[in-house]
């Protein structure tokens, strides 16, 4: 690569700002473009105040870039190929957005590469999602086909009479109703994937949501047997992509099953445990791939958990005085619901880190 | 601590920049002071442009911080105590700058409290060379007392023809003759100190120099036998100086006593690799310590060795193929003899640290 490269970054929040830290030791300046002017990422690096469709806006972050990424699955499509089409390397590039930004595509795409997934079923009608509960069984979750996170635009039917509550909510939007998966354990895997189609996956994590939002990661998830088939996942999903950067794989563990529920075509929250708790981080890593640098290794460094702070932060003093815990505040505003940091506790074995991760918990308010 | 403090930070080198990196993810703001309107430091917080004993820019950048530290020994005493006169927090305090900046004073300092050092004579006339050379025997290095670093101002004596040169080269300054020590090793020890005492120290590390700048630290030493003494001066001088945040002590090992060198009252290269190779970093623990926080575990992670970049960057795409390499740019222009970066590659053992060293070395032009 030209050393000491420039990239812009679509999207400033803290997978922004993580992406930033990782870049200045690489010699590698962010440029974010996000609309808030106190996005999370303005502390490591310049801002361009702007929505993300605002091509005026798009043209000044991305302006003498060496490549432009994202850092929100949120962008619009159009933005990516708006930047493609004035000559710019945008990595990964739109068609990871538009899959991942369409429930009922993303689901296609895993199922036309041979990954399971749970049941699902289209749902543009109030008669369609008599024939998707049929289809599907219950109990099932009814999610708009765009939009939502973190549990947001979503609808629980557990019988049959919950399909009137669950159309008057969401009637209207495009639909799919996807079954309710009775998962032994969710897992993610986070995998990356080099300009010249190499590709490198973390080992796979164990997550814990409450209410909807990530909770709780352990790394590794312990499960070897998986490890295999998670990275053949992966592989197939980011070469079909033709992905160059970070990408997300949620996943169920059914009796030993994997079922692909979704995937970001990012960094993920599920992968920030890589930062103390790998040899390469997942920010360092995609900052690789799309400027076109070697891989770094993936390999975990010990075992490691990452607790969400969710809301409010912890007290700074305590959190600090556990053993090998690593904060990581991303500098916004408390609001219920939002994410604002997270800490990573890391050990040599898993016994001391449910050690560690016992004092740890109690101090995350959730 | 108030969460999010701000740091004030006299200096914006790369010390600063690595400690502007550990700041973000603890919330922490930093805001430097630097002659250089391109100070590396940039990079992570606010830069105010101003000499170092410029007291309106010292009011500043100090302006509203939480404390204000230093990442340069050459900081004058007097812009501390100016700070603390106006009711700032300033750690370390002025006194550690003071007695590190006179060679003199410091090797003193390091004998009041029983600590070894090479031999050494204060000079400040001819006559008082040749007294000096007597006392200490040759060969020797003639020093100025303030000042110098890398190197710079200093005067080899290997026989007695050679005090005509030496004094003409350097006379009329304040000096100090130092024992020319046969160690066998040159070790350091980093040491941090909270603002209720507590000491830690990582373990110790052997350097290798080059032209008088440091080109290689390996971590540890594996000299288990030393880590005791070693630690004992550090607390030592630590409490001596009641000192708060990060110290550097340079060492000598001869024939398995330790001599001590010098100190640097802030954050020290022979530390970088800290960043990867322990639990947690000199800055972070500097940073943990200015702002009263509990200290973070110096326990080494695996075995790591870092490499300088002097003068020029070696090929980024060549050094990150490294297994387990980690760049660290500081993002300067290249002059000859400048530190613009470091590599520091870590390994489970000290015989794959070997290999990976032996494809590192040869990409850093030295």
């Amino acid at each position: 690569m030209q050393t000491r490269a420039t990239v812009a970054v679509l999207g400033g929040g803290q997978l922004g700002r993580m992406l930033g830290l990782a870049a200045v030791p690489l010699g590698v300046a962010c440029r974010f473009l996000d609309p808030s002017p106190d996005a999370p990422a303005a502390a490591v690096g310049d801002l361009v105040v702007g929505a993300l469709d605002d091509e005026a806006a798009l043209d000044e972050v991305a302006r003498g870039a060496d490549v432009v990424t994202y850092e929100w699955e949120g962008v619009p499509a159009p933005s990516a190929r708006h930047l493609a089409a004035g000559g710019l390397l945008v990595r990964p590039g739109d068609r990871p957005l538009e899959v991942s930004q369409d429930r009922l595509v993303e689901k296609d795409a895993f199922r036309a590469l041979g990954i399971d997934t749970p049941q699902y079923h289209a749902v543009s009608s109030r008669e369609e999602l008599d024939e998707a509960i049929q289809a599907v069984g219950l109990p099932a979750v009814l999610k708009t086909r765009r939009g939502g996170y973190d549990g947001k635009g979503q609808f629980v039917l557990r019988e049959l009479a919950d399909a009137n509550a669950a159309w008057s909510e969401l009637g209207g939007l495009a639909l799919v109703l996807e079954a309710f998966v009775p998962f032994d354990r969710e897992l993610s895997v986070i995998a990356v994937r080099s300009h010249d189609g190499v590709v490198a996956c973390w080992p796979v994590v164990e997550n814990e949501h409450r209410d909807g939002i990530l909770h709780v990661t352990r790394a590794p998830a312990g499960l070897s047997e998986l490890e295999a088939r998670a990275r053949d996942i992966a592989v197939a999903l980011l070469d079909e992509l033709d992905h160059v950067g970070v990408l997300a794989i949620e996943l169920f563990d059914v009796n030993g099953s994997l079922l692909a529920n979704e995937f970001a075509p990012r960094v993920h929250n599920s992968g920030h445990w890589t930062i103390e708790g790998a040899v390469t981080s997942q920010f360092e890593n995609h900052l690789r791939a799309v400027l076109g640098l070697p891989l770094g290794a993936t390999d975990a460094r010990g075992v490691a958990a990452m607790v969400n702070c969710v809301g409010t932060m912890p007290d700074v003093t305590a959190v600090l005085a556990v053993p090998d815990a690593h904060l990581h505040d991303y500098g916004k505003a408390p609001r219920p619901g939002r994410k604002l940091g997270h800490i990573t506790v890391v050990a040599d074995s898993p016994a001391d880190l449910d050690i560690r991760l016992a004092t740890l918990l109690p101090l995350v308010d959730r």
